[in-house]
């Protein structure tokens, strides 16, 4: 039995999409106990299988980092401090990812030894049949190379923890595969990985070749990391787009998709960043996921799975006993 | 009738590669004149239809910016000395890009007025049904606000001129639509573009939309454009995978394919980056095209083909002309 505690309001659209998602969760986990954070009248429903809790304020999407310090009647903050309280297993919100940070980070505090927390997600590794870990994707706007380093080795717990890789293969995102590629701050994270011993760092990786199988794991600023993981959903949105425009073109056409359907109706979804679901705000005391701000019901079923399946693999134990073992080093 | 300029070394398949390019871009277009430059014993048969220029040695990929000023018997180096001497109308070149583009800096010099040359390229804009046109991807490292201020109106040319958009829309890569987000230097290139009258500049986007229309042209710095243009490249490539690995799964799905196989057969190419073809180092005295790195044969004739339609649309005179003007202001 797992103990969730989801932020109902914030998402691009609304709590209806929110409720229909927590719906579908407790049918499919019946024993899990969810609580449910926000304006309590439009989700009374839940009432039946959830306990809920009110909170009248809505942080909008827009909000900055710094708002939810005085924002304590949000939804988003009395999910925090109900989390922390109620000594849940998993916090999930679709809202503002700043002010979702900022929460987390203020009231939950970091790991002991953490730098500065970091989006975390997984992302099909097609060339190995496992899973690529890539941070940070967004929780920074910039990064100091000893934080980028230290992703490294956050990633690396994050992909034995989640997937089960043993030493995992380390990569530096950058414009190019040779040593000496790289922004400035990255090529001075370069320096600071290879002569870093906790993690089996291989060099720098484009792009390109992160589903290509040589990395495990891929560490950037929060910057560069956001602008991949949208400029993968933009492409795996438009190429969805493409697909279904180049099925629907003529009779031949539909009638192979009914043929193909089996085959090829998970692709978009499989690659979509959207759809994958949430992403874990890694270096925080306690399981924080993100869900997209724009998710449907699906998506945000995904984030709470994902959410699941790192309480099940003890993330946070794991990744506090990886930070203890590094500071006594 | 055109002239070209064709590096023949330095892409990762060597000069088969480009000597069947040449010889298919030949079929296509028998008026233009091709003059092909490198280790001429390896593309001897091409003087049937071609002029031949010998140049013994290659620069390798891994080549620095600074390395071609001494390998002036190199295929690349002397490529842009024939191209300046020939008055051709396009260089092309697969060889390493920094090399390249100091090669054909220091060669050929500046537009007068630009502060530094961009890597332009185009993609099919869905919303639209037109093209996005995207720069810097590529040809600098870091860039100040002023440089991707300058991207701005250099891309507004491309625009106008390869796609014949009419005061086309500039947005700004950031990791958010509001303003206020980006990295430092794109919010100091927010203020500048703000104020600036010689483009439309209407906000910040996201790299999960350039491709569903609300932009016809995105300025960024060139570190966060190769790596959005890498995403989108190995996120193109994934889906292709995917797409084979689901049409293959069995008898019916195989089957399908072959029935909507007009439909959907082009749809990886539509959005690969590498099949798009040849990227235009704006701002630089002369149409030079950097075609990928690692082109097949279709990448390197589309690259030619890009270059093509670039000569035809007098790209480097609007350039010029726009430059011109803008200085008098």
């Amino acid at each position: 039995m797992r103990k969730f505690v989801v932020d109902m309001m914030g998402s691009d659209r609304g709590s209806s999409m929110t409720l229909e998602a927590v719906k579908t969760y407790h049918r499919l986990h019946p024993d899990d106990q969810l609580i449910l954070v926000g304006r309590k009248e439009e989700f009374a429903e839940a009432s039946s299988f959830a306990k809920l809790v009110n909170a009248p304020d809505v942080i909008e999407m827009e909000a900055g980092a710094l708002e939810v310090i005085r924002r304590k009647e949000s939804s988003m903050v009395v999910a925090v401090h109900t989390f922390q309280e109620e000594h849940a297993d998993a916090l999930i919100s679709a809202g503002s990812t700043g002010a979702f940070l900022s929460a987390a980070t203020l009231i939950l505090k970091r790991i002991p030894g953490v730098l500065r927390p970091a989006l975390v997600t997984g992302f099909p590794n097609l060339g190995r049949g496992n899973f690529v870990t890539l941070l940070d994707v967004g929780a920074s706007n910039t990064n100091t190379a000893e934080e980028i380093q230290q992703f490294a080795y956050m990633g690396s717990l994050y992909a034995e923890g989640a997937y089960g890789i043993q030493k995992p293969i380390v990569k530096l995102l950058s414009n190019g595969s040779e040593e000496g590629k790289g922004s400035p701050v990255g090529k001075e994270a370069f320096a600071l990985l290879k002569a870093d011993s906790k993690v089996d760092f291989q060099g720098n990786i484009e792009a390109s070749q992160i589903f290509a199988g040589s990395a495990d794991v891929v560490v950037t600023d929060g910057y560069s990391g956001n602008v991949m993981l949208k400029s993968f959903e933009g492409m795996a949105k438009a190429m969805g787009k493409l697909m279904k425009q180049g099925f629907s073109k003529n009779f031949m056409t539909k009638l192979g998709y009914l043929f193909a359907k089996s085959g090829i109706d998970t692709i978009k979804d499989t690659m979509n960043p959207k759809k994958v679901g949430g992403a874990m705000l890694a270096g925080v005391n306690g399981l924080v996921v993100k869900a997209h701000g724009n998710s449907d019901t699906e998506s945000f079923v995904s984030a709470m799975e994902v959410a699941s399946r790192l309480v099940d693999a003890k993330m946070i134990e794991k990744m506090a006993a990886g930070f203890a073992k590094a500071e006594q080093q």
